[in-house]
């Protein structure tokens, strides 16, 4: 089976940011992927650098336009797509969502972003109401497709292992994480490559211990702040891991870029097998996972 | 703080083993090393290859000889070491066990592994016991040292994501996980690369997620099968990493190595306050974790 991931920088009129994806969307297909995953609020600029209460005009309930238009190109080119929406659920209740459209242009399912971040440049806890912790375990599902179980998760989740667990253990055969993430102009070389390194890292870490590969897409470009900070420098590096975390494909911090990668489902079930994690975990002393702190 | 991994090979002779290990501990000391961590099961070459109940024999109770051994150059050289012994508990009872020696010569603590692999080679199931789920929440406790409360864990625990976050979460101030991982050595040299990398990547990325710095000494050599395999050929790649993940050194496949580095315990608060993790994670939707399978 053949995945894509893209990566593309963002301005500030939505109409054209679209179009961006729509078109990389295309090449993609034209280069045989089946599953085409767009990184996170790809319609917009990363608009969390500031608080504005202005900014949530450009929110959208699910269906709608943009779900509209992600499966009529799913529809036209028979591919299944991951989008990313900033969601209107109702007024005051917006979410970070991300989208499966099946290749019949259905809305084969959503899932609502569950860690919201909060740190200099990254004001999402302003936006974005964690999505829904439901009753029976029904949070953190992969969602259904005619290629099998997405475990879709959106950026923030991507540090935290329970996450990836949970969807895997929920029968996830691809672990999904449209994202947004860059570095403060500012920093040092040193910090920035430390940065980048981690959240390919942690990332391709779940893949091992949970043997799915995984795609990662996110954004590039310098957005600057509507404040007084410096921008983000998005820093793309969008990547596609196997089950034993190694690197398929991976873009650069600068280029909008198609990245595509074979994956055989099989694979997974071969190195379950021989690494057999899922069989040993020990749920009689896991309960302390649901403290906050072991104080 | 300096630290030091050791890895070196073994053979039959538990005597000469732990002459080596001493050794070694000596020159990490020299090197300004406070804190020395050896690899798994460093008194004995490692034993799971075949299932021989003769092989329980090489048991020790805990205090015993080589917790007096390590205790006694603890004390001679000042520093605190982390070592691993196949323990005696009671007859019928054996556990894979890690011991930490105070700097003074007495016990700081033991972990006794929790995660028991078994595959091709590697039947620890027949000779361990898995360590108890304890109650109150007592299990994955770190071990508190005048150098810091060590989290110590022991080689397969280092594929489960939930181990080393309870360790944190418990105030783990390093994570530590001696090990005796190798290749079988007819795999392709493709597999091989892929076993390794995701070996050291998913522990990077245990790390990168609890923002903790990591110690993990693994042994080398070939050690023949005691029956008709091929035996395993152990890949030392031993490794200490900061709290973002950087390697900080990392050893080869081959050589008997002192591995040192500078660790500092403020850079956890540090890196802790720019990516705060911990603030975020969604107590209300991880009950399933101790769950087999979400099914």
């Amino acid at each position: 089976m053949k995945v894509a991931a893209i990566q593309h920088s963002c301005n500030d009129n939505t109409e054209h940011n679209l179009e961006t994806s729509s078109r990389l969307v295309r090449e993609a297909a034209r280069q045989g992927a089946q599953l085409v995953v767009l990184q996170e609020l790809h319609r917009s600029r990363y608009f969390c650098q500031s608080e504005d209460a202005a900014v949530f005009d450009l929110a959208e309930p699910i269906p709608g336009p943009t779900t509209e238009k992600l499966g009529a190109i799913a529809r036209e080119l028979g591919v299944v797509i991951v989008g990313s929406i900033f969601e209107r659920r109702m007024a005051g209740v917006y979410h970070n969502t991300a989208v499966v459209l099946e290749r019949d242009g259905t809305l084969a399912g959503r899932y609502r972003k569950m860690h919201i971040p909060d740190d200099p440049g990254f004001y999402e806890k302003f936006y974005f109401t964690p999505g829904d912790a439901l009753p029976d375990g029904q949070s953190f599902r992969p969602i259904e497709t005619s290629l099998g179980k997405l475990g879709v998760l959106v950026c923030w989740d991507q540090w935290y292992p329970e996450a990836a667990r949970l969807m895997a253990l929920a029968g996830a055969e691809i672990l999904i994480y449209p994202t947004a993430i860059g570095w403060e102009p500012g920093d040092a070389a040193d910090e920035k490559a430390r940065q980048l390194d981690a959240w390919i890292t942690v990332q391709r870490g779940h893949a091992i211990a949970n043997n799915l590969p995984l795609i990662a897409p996110n954004r590039i470009g310098h957005e600057p702040s509507p404040e007084a900070g410096a921008g983000i420098d998005f820093w793309g590096n969008s990547f596609i891991c196997g089950p034993q975390g190694e690197l398929l494909t991976q873009g650069d911090a600068h280029s909008d870029w198609v990245l595509t990668a074979d994956i055989d489902p099989d694979r997974v079930d071969q190195v379950r097998r021989i690494w057999p994690y899922l069989r040993d975990r020990r749920l009689d002393a896991y309960s302390d996972l649901t403290r906050r702190v072991r104080d």
